[in-house]
């Protein structure tokens, strides 16, 4: 992975050869110190053979995300951007773990390697959530993901040909849709520099931007509406369309998860276009193309912006405080609580009322068509005890801080569910976590970190139990 | 229940025969009219058995709560208050309902017999509460509440008697503590009109006082402390104090729900005292009593304020938010979540966490001693679920109705936990509802009403499963 991580860190040169870099030796000399680190371990771990324990599966997966959001600073470090630490690594966290929140003003004046790198690792993040959800976290039982686990947490040597095609069909799928992404916006007017940093952060999820304007810069409804389809795309489960790559052309449309995902959209997006055309005297089409890019932005947890949401009215700001939670589906690049973990809440919930009147009937849960074992609730819904307790200690460390409480809890949320934009004036859509204390932003990286990697994996570090021999 | 909601009606009027009263008609009316009502309803029923099916249990529930709240307001709408129906009736279910959220001001100038009305309403509700908590709601099955169905939800003609006991006791040990609390105000300092009341808002986790400016008008730290001991054991299991009366001694100590409940009253308020003396300069003994006091108030979901905490700072303000939703202990007078909740969320949270590195383990669960079931864990959640569900509607009709976020988030929680006061500056300690449009007075009702109902009891009326013959 290192190995990987020093490459992409020459390509802001390469690909800006000829353009305006400023920052190259800075590139440079990072990538070289990461290879280094990556021969160092490989020549240590060379006598180590390659089957690993689930102990050591958790400790790598936690480990090379914190260790990768940490190098992948470094040329931010080291550029002429005069960063701090803590603001190098608060945005290289934020990249990595596909959050977006910037501490970075002046975007459209910066030289393009540091937009670029900043797209990048985005990406980068992107594809390793997927990978970590499909392949990783089923096999680990965390979060209620084992729902997840038909044909990709299977480890044993039979079927590791299977799940390198499934590896090969995912990476296809999501180089495939960010190429697709860069190619429309690039139709739709972007130059190709924003077009190809878009694309990035867009498919990933993310939400970095080459404007401090995000994606108001461009005044454009069909950008807006391009943004808000790779957006949704890239917050749907990546093992369906590998599916659809093998011929099953309805998986994606039968997926009792998508059907829902779409319908909190569209739900949501036509709730406030009459909530804007109403009490805002907005124009009909207006108003819709900005609801729905604005919530679909929240709730694949991108976090690009057209405009400050927060001047429309009260309802449009607690909307968008409790979209922050919800988050796309599980098994794509999105963060939030998961779509499908609502579901499963919803189905004991219905059960529990059910057996309020019927104290004796004998009930089967299903959820895409499949029987869904008691393990598999106390799982996802252990996750959303968790991600609540997490959500509340982050927002305490913040307000001990002196944030105040909208800020606090809104910057919380945010990081915990990935998002980028908070609420309030501060962190807000028109806002920048520049201004925040240093610890603040260190409390925010904790954050965003626990969230990406589903808090559970982190927790069991934590546990005595875990470091026992 | 309505002749004894008629009875008590007059009391006002006779306890202050020879004081400060205004309004002894609007009492005389309501009584007549409460009775008058009562009367038909008896004869109505005259030929009906008295054994209840489910069905009946669970519209009887709701529908007595929803009518006494009603009927309680007639003497406030009748009186000299010049109160429009919304007022009256927010702060009858206010009352009703143990929140303690208030749109009255000029408590300090206000008739007698309304101030007792307000007190006696909350006593009244505090006691229906425990009974529907110990009788009802384990028979019903609502929320986890079987965990403790031990004692008191057979309901077969064998256990009568052994009802019935339990009754008695519960009575005497709520009529024991008020007494106790009354006597220990007026052996502090209070006057006996300003004991009395604070008495039964006290034990009953109500919260309505006799002064616009709550406990702190009387700025006496030993009223505090008194205030505080008399809140912490109204929100204790009351059977726990039957079972004391009957010699078990132990029973309260040994409880976990107890011992966290002190723990969590504790530790905040510990942590709050050093948050004070810290960054706020204030002497450790004033820190420390405002500290507890106020803790207590808000975990208890009694709701007396002895300042305006909210400028203790950004950490105290989240805290207190947070602090909205835990609530008391279960068969207590208080609302919110209530701790074996979160306890039996934690249980689960270490099993998963148990069970992702140990994935064949069999684990049995515990909680006070006794092995508790897989039902009464999802029953639990269930009710976590729906508590945060109807919080997030409610917030977003406030915020329909235009709200700010503080506000219609603290609006909500303050509601939906029967607790009283929010923050912000409008609905903070040192705020009134009076300001709140019409309209989110109603929805508040309707927030206080569902939390008082433990939701689920509600909810399972909206069912058409329900309504099927």
């Amino acid at each position: 992975m290192l190995v990987l991580l020093s490459i992409f860190m020459t390509l802001p040169v390469i690909l800006l050869a000829n353009g305006d870099h400023s920052d190259w030796k800075a590139f440079v000399i990072s990538a070289s110190a990461v290879l280094s680190i990556a021969l160092v371990g490989l020549f240590l771990s060379r006598n180590q053979n390659g089957m690993l324990k689930q102990k050591q599966m958790f400790l790598l997966t936690v480990g090379s995300w914190v260790l990768i959001s940490g190098l992948a600073s470094l040329p931010l470090l080291l550029s002429d951007l005069d960063l701090s630490m803590t603001d190098a690594v608060f945005e290289s966290v934020s990249g990595v773990t596909s959050t977006g929140s910037t501490v970075l003003t002046g975007l459209d004046d910066m030289p393009g390697d540091i937009l670029v790198w900043r797209s990048i690792i985005q990406w980068i993040g992107g594809i390793g959530i997927i990978g970590m959800a499909v392949a990783i976290l089923p096999f680990l039982r965390v979060g209620g993901m084992r729902l997840f686990a038909t044909e990709s947490s299977d480890w044993s040597e039979k079927a590791l040909p299977r799940t390198i095609t499934l590896g090969r069909g995912l990476i296809a799928s999501y180089v495939g849709l960010t190429t697709l992404c860069i190619l429309a916006y690039w139709l739709a007017g972007m130059n190709l520099f924003d077009a190809f940093n878009h694309g990035l952060t867009t498919v990933s999820t993310g939400g970095y931007s080459t404007s401090d304007a995000s994606m108001g810069k461009f005044d454009s409804d069909l950008l807006l509406l391009i943004a808000t389809l790779f957006m949704a795309l890239g917050a749907l489960p990546f093992f369906l369309y590998v599916r659809m790559l093998n011929g099953q052309y309805q998986a994606l449309w039968r997926d009792e998860q998508v059907q829902a995902f779409f319908k909190i959209l569209i739900g949501v997006s036509l709730a406030l276009t009459i909530h804007g055309v109403w009490s805002q005297q907005n124009d009909v089409w207006g108003s819709f193309v900005a609801s729905i890019f604005n919530v679909t932005s929240i709730v694949t947890t991108t976090g690009f912006a057209s405009e400050d949401y927060t001047v429309w009215g009260p309802l449009a700001v607690a909307v968008f405080f409790f979209l922050t939670f919800v988050g796309g589906c599980s098994g794509s690049t999105s963060g939030g609580m998961k779509v499908f973990r609502f579901q499963l809440s919803f189905i004991m919930l219905r059960e529990q009322i059910t057996r309020l009147l019927h104290p004796r009937a004998v009930l089967s849960r299903r959820y895409n068509r499949r029987l869904i074992s008691d393990d598999i609730i106390a799982s996802s819904i252990a996750f959303s005890f968790m991600f609540f307790v997490t959500f509340a200690f982050i927002a305490l460390a913040l307000a001990g801080l002196g944030l105040d409480l909208t800020t606090s809890l809104t910057g919380a949320a945010t990081a915990v569910a990935n998002v980028g934009p908070g609420l309030g004036e501060i962190i807000g859509p028109a806002g920048n976590f520049q201004a925040l204390p240093d610890a603040a932003k260190w409390v925010l990286c904790v954050g965003m970190l626990l969230g990406r990697l589903e808090l559970l994996s982190v927790l069991v570090l934590l546990t005595a139990d875990f470091w026992r021999k």
